[in-house]
């Protein structure tokens, strides 16, 4: 698990990696929607980079299938910090099997409530739930996570 | 989900609050266990009490109950993190549900095979998988993570 954490311990490695799961993929993109200084966003990338968890391809970043289990890390700590942006206002998001027709949510576990199964992140569908009173940022990724979305397709 | 990173998304942070879950309460024996500077061990353990995932009770250190979903956070990363660690000749530890019986490890998504349920931190047990060719360290903590465990009770 040491090793582990030093690969994804780290607060923005783990936010650049969430929206890499979301399908964001391009630097400037990733530097816009998380507010991340550009120096730190590059050091961040190539650790992940190196890690075997994202493929650069020219000028894109991809999850490789390797890294796809720290999907159920995400999930995980997306579960706990909830219950906080959720009195805060925060944005939550949903996810649903795609295999089952993007039915019910998946429960705190990461279970598909239709079939069962566990799926992993290229089998989920996100569904942002926004809070009515929440203040809306306009990037182009936010806007694009408004709109229930298939992971690691790309984004927006 | 980035508040929740402010707190647990840090490398000794993460670290600690796995001791915690196996059951290791004392500065001093997270102290030992982890090599981790007795400076910085005060300062994440101050975090974690501020942040309602630890309880502070005299000496002692206890996970509060509202952390208990941290410990999917932990047991997705181990996964994740085991890989490597196996090549590389690490500890291992499996989990088996205490309800049934400490029967086989729970899989890669936390679930017992035996009920099909996904069991919480204080319905587990831990069981170390020593390589035989580890070098083994002799701290009290150490050698008592080497004999089956209920998660969450106070150790060594």
């Amino acid at each position: 698990m040491a090793r582990a954490l030093e690969v994804v311990g780290e607060r923005w490695t783990l936010l650049v990696l969430r929206d890499c799961f979301f399908g964001v993929r391009r630097f400037g993109d990733l530097a816009a929607h998380l507010d991340v200084p550009r120096a730190v966003l590059s050091d961040r990338l190539a650790t992940l980079v190196d890690a075997g968890v994202l493929e650069r391809r020219g000028q894109e970043y991809l999850v490789t299938e390797a890294a796809y289990p720290l999907w159920s890390v995400l999930r995980a700590l997306a579960v706990w910090g909830e219950r906080d942006q959720r009195a805060c206002g925060g944005t939550l998001r949903r996810f649903a099997h795609a295999g089952c027709g993007d039915g019910p949510d998946t429960d705190a576990d990461g279970r598909c409530p239709a079939c069962g199964q566990v799926p992993g992140p290229a089998d989920l569908v996100v569904r942002p739930v926004d809070p009515p009173d929440e203040p809306r940022r306009d990037d182009a990724v936010s806007r694009a996570l408004r709109r229930p979305h298939r992971l690691l397709t790309p984004l927006p």
